[in-house]
């Protein structure tokens, strides 16, 4: 259990590190979308291992191919399942990994909780299984964009305690793109790319933050009180691997604030209702206000180093693990396109339901 | 839309601040509980207006009614129906909120996305709406604490810029319940007082951090790849009022190490797996370890203040706004047993949801 | 679990025949729609006891309270909370129910799944859930009526062996309720009501089969492959007490023909595609196709009898039960407006749900 | 949206017809059963066409992969994915399909809903889509049978309007496979294999019934209210291409009856609770009471028939249609494995429901 995200836009995700394939179904697109399978390429391309010197190596092509729900080059309304055949599989890597727990990854809870797990490459908890939610956020960020022009923008703002300046404007997606660790700062990233290359150089690891921002959202979208929009958008961020805290708007900051100098006051601006400051971060009540939706999520360094470390056998026997291998020592740049997937997947869940309930009807 | 959380233990709220009453319906409690309207009640009180002098002075007694699903003392595994009936409604004080959107508030999000909202304190986004969690939670925490021993604690860690050093023991319930602050460290707890007293003799409010530790859990609650442990306790707080910022573990902060400082070394102690530290917070791969759960969630400083405020009315004038009426200068303190509740609904979803997969069969 | 029904127009039932009360819980109504509790009345008199001779002459009022979810009389979005309290509760005339199980009744499965059961009056196994339905249905059909005049039309086709003629026009409702039993055709009606008050005379019981139509639906209707619309109604008609058979267009029937014979030949008429029969039923591939929706449900002669029964206690004893008290000799007449009520959540949450995917973008 | 059934055993089925293959995806399978695909693939080869002179001659292996969630021959606890690639594209024989809609078919109502479809082969609403079903269920039924023994019989018992006798034992597997027409009665299916044979010969088709039982069912599956076992298997009936009728027990024949013949009077039997007769059909109050399930399901004649036949083109003009290609002049043989499939999921997921509520926590 514990697969499938949304509710009416709806992904099934599938697949292991090391089995035979990754991939996603998707049931709830609405029919009609032009799609190609080169277009979703492009967004896993983005996420995909070996793009850069500061990036694990694996070297998978992780080629896309479409098995159902479209027709002479558009949706048809029946579920799309995406299938991603994983290529480069070296179990032999992995051997200590079948019998030692490795500090700070799934190994022990899986083998827990479930009685078994596959071994290879982290398994079903491996990153890799990221690939059918950047697959299937790539569509939802095309229907998005043809929808009214929302634009989704996730990139790197800190590496360790290396921190871009607040930004007032909206960064394109060349500025995040120009450098390997994707913050569209360029002086930052350097010295976020030399850390990286630093503490790789110690067979050690660092994490970060991501801020995502879109712009281009309607109001309305959000469903109180459970399924408010951060409520989900924290979901979808606290569902990724590695990341370990989410913060909308002032976040943990604002709690510096009294209420005077937090709340966002209410003008009119060319006929809208805008804000004036936008600490709510582009919701308030649970539901998006027009504004620029603003979030950071937080992801711990990567668990897997280079040095030895303490931990037990499946046997449970104290032992010592010095993990060879390859060795992602930062995974914030990979991180971007996916958060950027997994906001998409939410915002265009939240479109559907909004609408359904309050565009459906003439009263 | 929006109204139900939880898979196998359900709740679905309903009600507003000023209609006839708030409630919940519970689908999926356990037969056979033993269960007054007193113990769910004592858990209201927690959260009830008008406790001290630093909440706000509504004064509502609360009281609970069971409708349903309880048979001669037991519950019966058919739906529990919650009802506390609205005494205190006061719709007088509360006329300028028909006119003029609130700063920070869900007025204008709710109005936007409805076309129609009841505007009478606050309506459905009125913290009222937590009278069903919390009394939902009571019940999920009691069947937590009959199944093995399971404890959750939260309580308030920090107000605006005043917080309590981090304590390595499990604060006990009266070290919570013996401020009017909920903060368990006496000292901080009494400057926590008086800042909130001083910000609300100016008519303006501040925010804070609640945290919660969990003692007692298994290992294997958490449903990966999407409903991992962490991204549902992320959902839940991001899903109560003026929440801004969850972190689970070492959260934002664990950003500052590296990898070989991060990790959390695995050792056997007793019998049984543990790790020297626990960064993790209790959960590895989306999925309890059997250490300490720890969790924060940041709350901005309350909207309601007594100062003018610019913002605009319905009709789209621009205006000022100066709040009267009833003013909770600091939600933080009833957010403890809000913020319990919530964990409690989680914890108790996930547990049945692992046994139904892991421990329904014999292979 | 099990006490919700729909997705996007979600309705939670709760309450047993003898407790505080009964209600529902409906989330996801659109907002806006003008609505009065005596609207919603009127549906719960159609079903309530003691309308007539031949049904159970339980006198409860069954006055419906709107707990929330309307401001100034119309809808706003939030959940509506419907409540009915029990006020003819007679404990004491079910006794023998409390250490006997009736035949055919829930109380064995009830008490074996759960270890406990309320067993006054059927507890939750009662028909009196069905209030629930009834009311949610009501608002659900006032909608389907204001959008594009969808009219339900359920009535008695067959009580015992007396059966009415195929009939090609639409009953009109006034047909329908002019006889105690619900059956549009006065000479069969006649007869009905003749064998149930036999069988009453006898303190024995009958069953029977209602056919519902409905007219005005748009072809789109249904989600295949698991959530086509005839599979929601057949589980909608299934989920009540004393069903027993579901079938839609030609049902059963259509198996002695050929598929020569049972085709529906399309045809243009006055510019929209129709077919020149009807023995899919209104649905075709599991979507509505534009012609009458028609389906058929089979109920069990009520269980409860006043005839000496062979039955076991609660300890496992052999033994008798002669029931006494109320007796409604045929469910047929009170089942019209509840199958009403189910078909018209079916249809409506289909509706709200076929808008979000295909009319909430522009391509 | 509608491509998911079930809550707690959950499969996702997606392809169509002549598209790259068909699959599914099983999400809460419990880890360590032991699986290999050639167990899945015995129960695809029943449903698989081409098995014997009545059904269509498609020839296709239908070759299914496990794509994830196995490792070292037995589940992990992480979704299955499984595939079978269409090998047998022979889109020339449906160039009328894409201009024509075909009589009873889904053509129509697919292309009206979604403004486009797969015509090839029936696409999406091609009873291709089954396989998924069947080699979920096929899981399903071995999970079932390890865990008590529990055994599910489906065969065929009416063709057209030759009908087996009612049969008081449960019918092996050998018995209904011994026949091509899968009715385990011999001489009855000479006479259904007959008549199948002369409806092809004349280009026509027939319908029939599908009987099912299944024992070893413990008490105690079912969520009332909504979730009743029966609504469920009605559901699940339904929602199976050309299927127009379910019923359980006594079912429609049950409206003959009185209350007084159609009770199932309780006896003491071995120490357990038993009825004498079983007109409830192995459900009362919607929950499973130990004794047999019974339940029967209505397939209409195939919709393709050689014949001509009168319809509509995609651009509303009237025509004529006379098909080719491939012929199945009756579904029923084949659809034997796919009601023991649907049955077997639904009673998986009720049992793994029934336990989280019933089974986890000690009071």
């Amino acid at each position: 259990m514990g697969n499938s995200f949304g509710t009416l836009f709806r992904i099934t995700t599938w697949g292991e590190s090391h089995g035979a394939g990754v991939g996603v179904v998707i049931d709830g697109c609405p029919p009609n979308l032009p799609l190609t399978a080169a277009e979703i390429q492009a967004e896993l391309d983005r996420r995909r291992p070996g793009q850069s010197a500061i990036v694990t190596p694996r070297k998978e092509a992780d080629a896309l191919e479409i098995l159902s729900g479209l027709y002479e080059g558009r949706t048809t309304g029946t579920p799309l399942s995406l299938l991603v055949r994983n290529t480069d599989q070296r179990p032999s890597s992995y051997d200590e990994m079948v019998e030692k727990f490795r500090p700070s990854h799934a190994d022990y809870t899986y083998q827990t909780k479930y009685g078994r797990r596959d071994p290879r490459g982290g398994g079903r908890s491996s990153a890799r299984e990221t690939i059918g939610r950047v697959a299937a956020g790539a569509i939802a960020k095309k229907i998005l964009s043809l929808t009214g022009g929302v634009e989704i923008r996730a990139y790197v703002a800190q590496v360790h305690d290396i921190a871009m300046a607040a930004r007032a404007d909206f960064p394109s997606l060349a500025e995040v793109e120009a450098t390997a660790v994707r913050c569209p700062d360029a002086a930052t990233a350097e010295r976020m790319i030399a850390r990286i290359k630093e503490v790789r150089s110690q067979g050690d690891s660092v994490g970060g933050v991501v801020e995502c921002r879109v712009r281009g959202l309607p109001v309305g979208l959000g469903e109180p009180v459970f399924d408010r929009l951060e409520a989900d958008l924290a979901k979808a961020m606290l569902s990724l691997p590695a990341s370990k805290g989410f913060e909308v708007g002032s976040g943990f900051g604002g709690v510096q604030l009294k209420g005077s100098e937090h709340n966002d006051p209410f003008v009119m601006r060319e006929g809208r209702v805008r804000t004036t400051s936008n600490r709510s971060g582009g919701v308030q009540g649970g539901i998006s206000n027009g504004e620029e939706l603003f979030f950071r999520t937080a992801f711990k360094p990567t668990a897997t180093i280079l040095q030895p470390q303490q931990t037990v056998t499946i046997r449970g026997e104290n032992t010592e693990l010095a993990a060879r291998g390859r060795h992602d020592p930062c995974v914030l740049p990979r991180a971007v396109p996916i958060v950027e997937a997994m906001a998409a997947l939410v915002l265009l869940d939240h479109w559907m339901r909004h609408s359904a309930q309050n565009r459906t009807f003439p009263f």
